[in-house]
């Protein structure tokens, strides 16, 4: 028998596994970043942060149930060379004033990546006429730009004029 | 004498060399994405985009001359990361009618990856101030901004009803 082609339900379950793995990575990570960081508020957005992810990925487990899955994770490539970026700030600006507008620029990208990819695991959530999956990604979601926009004001603040 | 400690002017430089290794990862990325995209609207963007990728690499060597710099690239893992996630795309649906809604979805990935540095850097340049390279990177990131919601009207329109 011919395997079946995948399907967008198929998508949606890959991508399920891949931001599941990827909100773990963030989980240790963001210990990291409270460290290496200078400034108080930096700190705080940071461990802010920790917290709405350690939800975020009950939410996750909750739609892994929706469809029917165990809560399971998948590499995810680019979570893996984000975090490597952050790393590489921690490493090369260790001390320097510059620290902090480095790991917020790069917790600004995995922001980003997130945004990208609750957007779309949205869409796909609703084009498959899974309403209630969608309200909770939209709940993450919600938090994500949150988190964005509050690394952006400490960013237009203090933060780049210190570095300078 | 003690090494000085790096200043917002290193991050800047070493940022602009990131995203100008990005940018020529995604040249040589999109041919890949229009041969593998089976709706002609997708290709089209894949392909407009590849024609405005060009333009952005300019105006970053325009940004190496601002600082008086050679234009130079420095592996950014994260979109090694992303572009892998694009080929696994390729690879795992290649002929399901799933394909589509994969590729934009990693392509839009790949966006936000760039909205995110493109706007770092630009707070960065106006901090420093290079109104010059501020205005040419805000002209990089509306188009960004311009093909991400593109993305995301093909996707709200035709290809996730098809993939379904």
């Amino acid at each position: 028998m011919a395997k079946k082609p995948k399907q967008l339900a198929d998508l949606f379950h890959d991508s399920l596994k891949d931001i599941y793995f990827a909100e773990r990575k963030i989980l240790t990570t963001l210990p990291k970043l409270v460290k290496a960081a200078q400034n108080e508020d930096l700190k705080a957005a940071f461990e802010k942060h920790h917290t709405e992810t350690e939800g975020q990925m009950e939410r996750l487990e909750k739609v892994f149930q929706i469809i029917g899955e165990k809560p399971q994770g998948k590499t995810c490539p680019a979570i893996n060379g984000l975090a490597e970026e952050g790393a590489e700030i921690i490493e090369e600006y260790k001390g320097s004033p510059a620290v902090d507008a480095g790991l917020l620029a790069a917790a600004q990208a995995v922001e980003h990546y997130e945004i990208a990819r609750y957007g779309t695991m949205i869409a796909w959530a609703k084009q498959l006429g899974m309403s209630d999956a969608a309200t909770l990604l939209q709940q993450t979601l919600d938090q994500e730009y949150g988190a964005d926009r509050h690394l952006t004001n400490l960013a237009e603040g203090r933060l780049n004029r210190e570095a300078a």
